[in-house]
């Protein structure tokens, strides 16, 4: 897919500066556009790598402009703008490449297929890997050799999975991300997801589990990470090696978890954070926060019985007025 | 199907007064009910709608017959009853109607069915839409123009999915609620749920979600709305438009949520609440009351180290008996 | 399957002490463990079991070997020992015996199993039971009369289903369980789950609701028992007859939940936990330690306005420091 500026300008209902006639051929992060590619900066933060961008064009509103070194692209709601783009460049996987009898496969020695998958075009799955019963895996999938893929597992078109990995039953991989631009009516636009979700060896994802796949880069599972059933991976996460994920967690988008990392069960970690290797988060706690040393972490509200917490609930609720009233200050216990 | 008021009494083992040969069609609220339709009363909440109630005939225990003007039948526990009748009105999708074929879809222009779809009996698919592969579509699914159903869902019997809608892979719309009437000896009997889910237009469903059908009404998911992943939406729950509900969140029952409000990932909202439109509710959090105003709405324990955590987590559960030693009484510090 | 002790210390590293040529057909408790079976001590906490184990062979470190009464295999890392030793005795689902079409059922009357089932070899259904679309059924599962097995569920190898029981659509019945033994790099060995899951009569199972099976002993649903959407049910619960479990709700390993409990949603109940009967835990609470009485449980951060919890947080996190500064001691307000 190729648009030039003076299409993409029409699109998403922008003044163009700069050569209308220039080809773009997809989009790309500030840092990593090259001059085919478009880019887009949402905020101020964003101004040093506007500056040093080298896309072909940036897509920015008035406050950022002044700041832009190629061809511009000046619209009122920057994201919106960004939401409308993706659906042209997004590569849909076409139902009509899925195919019930799977003899397109590039499968090595010793593949098994077990009855009722379907599977797209340029599938390739390695030596010794079976998938199990109903499985439907899209177009362009890479899977490595020794892996087990068990039934009614879903694998979206592009992703990729390494060596002896073990993906359960339900497990969906390649899910779009949860990305949608505001705009002035209050109305959503979807993102779509041009990003891919990379696993990489001896990783073991659980039943029912969802992985989404990343807005522009991936998201990336690295070799030796175990995932257990129901847990929920948002876009552009990066979970570093041999971490251990229990059941029912959830990870926002964008976090970066360290590598030997423990997490517990249902532990809900905020996005667009970072977490230290060999961390241990402790379950049912939120992760509200970077966590820059190694270390056990916990959060919850102890268990008690009903007729106590509801005493002591409001009282939760009153921690700062009882400090004032005492006239204790935070610095004094510092 | 219908059934005699005296067919009735016997299924629920109950003492009726009234027009045995009465036959009923259905069963609605006090509300809702018609002159075909029976209904119940379980407490004495419901005294001014039983006295209203323009049903055919009431379902009470003995606290509330005084208050019945139709026909009667009275039981022990209304509830009870209730869950034993609703099993003879369910219409339950036979499974003879499904067919692997679907040739029997009213389809318009440019439908798309990928391979391994399982589709039941009148069942309406708009134009350019397409069904993903090893989906199962059961009688009566109505699905508008333009939409995108991803492979490996399942739409359960008569649920509508309006225009330009996408559901994720594992997604499932239309599971039964979770409604048990418990008997004398603590055992449950479950309410079959007689009504559907009604999802509008321009709306997502994040992979692996459940939506419940409704117990009497609909489910109810408006347009606009964006669902992310592993989202359970329990029976009777109604998302005003334009709302967006990120990973992992939980509502329960019968609570209403209105426009354009923002529900972080992992919260956990409690059944028969009220939420207003412009909400938002950070991430982990707990909605146990109703919300009246428009704000942001946060409660969860910060991080710890654990070693601090244990401390602390102890005070936590003596707050109440802290302000007591200190004399701090709640109105003071209202 | 049969190993010789000799091959066994082979395999996972181990110094032989005892008949090298003594076959072993299994691993078991130490409790449990007959002469034909292996089994294996974690720490000292087993030392009077591994006295008394009638096994034919068990796993130690140096720190128990001088308990053992049986030929013994001494290692550095027994859990790990273990994990190696699990896979052998796994009886793995062979996808080769799994067909589309399902005429090796043993059928009884009016079994009736929808299109794209996918059924193993030795699969039992009783009477009047149906089985939904594209449902996977994988060898030597069993299934009672007047069951319903909805669209889209798989059930792996060797669950046991009892009578009048509703599985939903998506329900994943036996995934793995989630155990790894750690090696000194920080690498994670999975332990295969030798056992199975047994769900007694009259239980329902939500949609999208995942029950591991066992690692040695079977994950066990008694009877009567109701269980929600999107719920994780890990490797040995034993879940008591009737007892509720609302969606969301997450329970850990080896935890053991009373007769008749009623379970909120979104709870998290930690492992290896005991809950007496009669037990009521409010929604999004955090079980963390045994309950031993029957009671109302709660524990959760009331929601407030962000504003407000800004400050309390804050505070939360320093109660043990406030009660420091206040000179107030546990003990004086128990």
């Amino acid at each position: 897919m190729k648009l030039t500026l003076q299409e993409i300008a029409k699109l998403i209902d922008a003044t163009l500066s700069g050569d209308s006639s220039k080809e773009i051929s997809g989009i790309n992060t500030l840092i990593d556009a090259d001059s085919n590619q478009i880019s887009y900066a949402v905020s101020k933060k964003y101004k040093e790598s506007l500056i040093d961008s080298g896309a072909g064009a940036v897509i920015v509103d008035k406050k950022l402009i002044k700041h832009c070194t190629t061809n511009t692209l000046l619209v009122e709601n920057v994201y919106l703008a960004y939401s409308i783009l993706t659906h042209k460049f997004k590569q849909q996987q076409n139902i009509n490449h899925l195919q019930a009898v799977s003899m397109r496969i590039k499968a090595y020695n010793n593949v098994t297929i077990a009855p009722g998958c379907i599977i797209g075009k340029n599938v390739t799955i390695g030596e010794n890997t079976s998938i199990g019963s109903n499985c439907v895996i899209e177009d362009d999938v890479i899977i490595g050799i020794n892996s087990i893929i068990e039934s009614n597992v879903t694998i979206q078109k592009g992703c990729q999975v390494g060596k002896k990995c073990v993906i359960s039953s339900g497990a969906i991989i390649g899910s779009e991300g949860f990305g949608n631009a505001r705009d002035k009516n209050g109305q959503w636009h979807s993102i779509a997801h041009l990003g891919s979700v990379f696993i990489g060896d001896d990783v073991s994802i659980g039943a029912n589990t969802t992985i989404d796949r990343g807005s522009i880069a991936n998201t990336e599972i690295h070799s030796g990470v175990k995932i257990d059933n129901l847990v929920h991976i948002a876009h552009n996460v990066i979970i570093g090696r041999d971490t251990a994920i229990a059941a029912k967690t959830g990870i926002a988008g964008t976090t970066v978890i360290g590598k030997r990392c423990m997490i517990g069960g249902m532990v809900g970690i905020v996005g667009h954070l970072t977490i230290a290797d060999d961390v241990i988060v402790n379950a049912t706690s939120t992760v509200n926060r970077n966590i820059t040393k190694p270390g056990i972490y916990t959060g919850f509200v102890p268990l008690m019985l009903h007729s106590e917490w509801k005493k002591v609930g409001l009282w939760i609720t009153k921690l700062d007025k009882i400090a004032t009233l005492l006239k204790i200050k935070l610095k004094n216990i510092k």
